[in-house]
This record gives structure tokens, C-alpha cells and sequence, in this order.
């Protein structure tokens, strides 16, 4: 169901093609929830027989043409409306910290070859959210730029300052993870050397 | 595919039925691996069919039976191998980033109680997990007990020790959400003064 609030969110901004759709999902809001093409097409005919957007026919190239969507009022209410409400919080799925949770299984260097793992994956992870919040921070992010256009100026700053904001989190977020996997290759170390006599 | 690994993790602790198993998922590997007991029992018949487990009927109650399941070599064998490599990373999905990037669209008391929401969760979160956690280091946890003995004395540190790894790096996240959320709810007093004229 996040996927419908996710593509309302970017209709928000102006009208987009089921294409230019999924590609955003490949940057800026794909960022908080990715989705597959193959999600994103059905789903936006489903909002579309659900009201929620409409449809309209525009060129594309010499003799094509593409459906182009632009949010409802109804669906600007059901955004609305998602948007003034918590979320529920689901119940944790963590393959990591589960296989971590069992790493006694592992030998050392597989376990640190995990950690490691880990922690490359979330220092590449840091370095593209620092990247995007800086550009929307600067305004320079074409996410960004195409939204304020389409909105007040007085508005800009709380637009700009919530999405710095959330990708503050998913940063901080992924920091503690890189923090938590460094903890975890002293504790490899540790074990190790516990378990084998002084040489 | 994970749910197939918790299964295995726990049943290296020693043989369980289908309700045992279904019930752990409420509390020890359930904190890390979230499985309603829908996909419990037909994952436990799939895996007998794949030779990773078999079962054995055992009495229950005076004049009835249930299979009790246990891990076969072939399961042992996937399970290490599963433990032997890292674990992909699954692209984001985060309802609550993603709500909290647009809550332009919420107005101020909306968003304060989505935030709000968000920190008590997760302090609520933080004090389950800590006190699992610290059921874990002192070894009184059931769960553990019942691992513990399945094991030789020469294992137990590690057992334990990463185990209060993983539980040591949720706890870590949890609290890198309630912070995040308590600077959201900073931001959006600072926005909401900034745009009423001082009186």
C-alpha cells in the first residue's frame, strides 16, 4: 500500500509519465521505498480505475503517444489523508541481525567477512544519501527544483527541511550500522585470540 | 527465504514442534525475524520435503499426537553454508522516512503526533530488546538456557556474545530513530514559529 503514497507523493509535484514514474524510483523517492517497473505500472492503473489519478495522451516521438498522469482531488484527499495519520510500525525483518545473532556458526574469517561486508555496503549507502541531501539542501536536485517550482515560495523551506530531515535519518541510520559492524569485527578479534592459547 | 533460516537457527538449539517453533517467533528469533504462523507450518512441511528436517510423532496429551521436527545433516549443511556468506541487502523500504520527507502535507499537529508515534514505539522497542538483551548476557533467558545445553561450555562465551551483538545493534537503531524523530519534532516547531509573524 506505500507504493500507492509514494507514487501520489511524486504526482504531487506535476504530472509524469508511467516512465518518468519509474524512474524516479531509480533516485529520489526510490531512496525511502524502492519499487520494481513491474510494481509501478499496474499500480498506477489501479489508482487510475480507483480515481485517484487520471490519465491523458501526449506525444511521444514523431508518431507514438504515452499516457501521462496527473493526481485527482481525490487523490490528493487520500494523500492527504495518509499524511495525517501515523504509519503503523511493522514487526521487524532483519536478515543481518539475525545471521549476526548466529555468527557462532561461521568461522572467523567468514564472520568478518560479513561484517565487513556490512559495513561497505552502508559506507557507499552514507556517501549517496550525503550526496542527494546536499543537493536538495542546495536546491539543486532536479527532484527538488521540478517541486518548489510547483509550489509557493513561502512553502519552499518546509519542503526543502522535511526532506533533509528524512534523509538525515536513513544517514544516521546507516551509521549505526557501520558503527554496530565495527563493534562486531573487534568482537571476532576478541573471541579469537580468547580461544587460542598465547603464542 | 530468510524464514527458512530462522527455522534452521532454531532448531539447532534442539527438536521442536511446529507449535514450539511458532511459538519462539513471539519472542527470541521472532525480535529479529518477524513470521506469522501461516507461513510457519507450510515452510516446516516444505523443508521436510527438502530433507532439511524430519519429523517424529510424539505423544501429545493423553490420547493424541504432533510431529516434532528435527534438523537433518543436509539442514545443518544449508544452514552453515547460509552462515558462511554475507546476506544480500534488500533496497530500502521505509514507510516512515518516506511519510516523514512530505509532511509538508501534514499540518503541524499531525506531523508532532506521527513523530511522537514514531519515538514511542521505539522507546517501547528499546526497553523489550534491553531487557532480552540482558536476559542473554546473565544466561537466564529460556532461550538461551535451552541453547546453551545443546552445546559444549567451550562455545557458550561466543553463543552469548553475539547474540548480545545483535540485539546491541537493534537497540543501537532503535535509539538512532528516537533521536531522529525528537530533531523532527524540533524542526517542525522552528518551521512553525518561522512562519507565524512574532507577536
Amino acid at each position: 500500500m506505500s507504493l500507492r503514497y509514494a507514487l501520489l507523493a511524486l504526482l504531487t509535484a506535476g504530472p509524469l509519465t508511467g516512465y518518468d514514474a519509474a524512474r524516479r524510483f531509480g533516485g529520489s523517492v526510490g531512496h525511502v521505498w524502492h519499487a520494481p517497473d513491474s510494481q509501478i505500472y499496474p499500480e498506477l492503473r489501479r489508482m487510475q480505475a480507483d480515481g485517484l489519478i487520471e490519465g491523458e495522451q501526449v506525444r511521444w516521438g514523431p508518431r507514438s503517444t504515452k499516457t501521462r498522469y496527473r493526481i485527482t482531488e481525490a487523490g490528493m484527499q487520500s494523500f492527504r489523508s495518509w499524511m495525517s495519520k501515523p504509519v503503523d510500525h511493522a514487526p521487524e525483518r532483519d536478515a543481518h541481525h539475525m545471521q549476526a545473532a548466529y555468527l557462532e556458526w561461521a568461522d572467523p574469517d567468514e564472520a568478518r567477512l560479513i561484517l565487513r561486508t556490512h559495513i561497505e555496503y552502508y559506507t557507499a549507502h552514507v556517501a549517496l544519501l550525503t550526496a542527494v541531501r546536499d543537493g536538495i539542501a542546495a536546491r539543486t536536485d532536479p527532484a527538488i527544483v521540478r517541486r518548489l517550482e510547483a509550489r509557493p515560495d513561502s512553502e519552499h523551506e518546509q519542503i526543502v527541511a522535511f526532506k533533509v530531515f528524512s534523509y538525515s535519518g536513513m544517514i544516521a541510520r546507516s551509521q549505526s550500522e557501520i558503527e554496530w559492524a565495527s563493534t562486531g569485527l573487534e568482537l571476532v578479534d576478541r573471541l579469537n585470540d580468547s580461544t587460542r592459547p598465547a603464542t
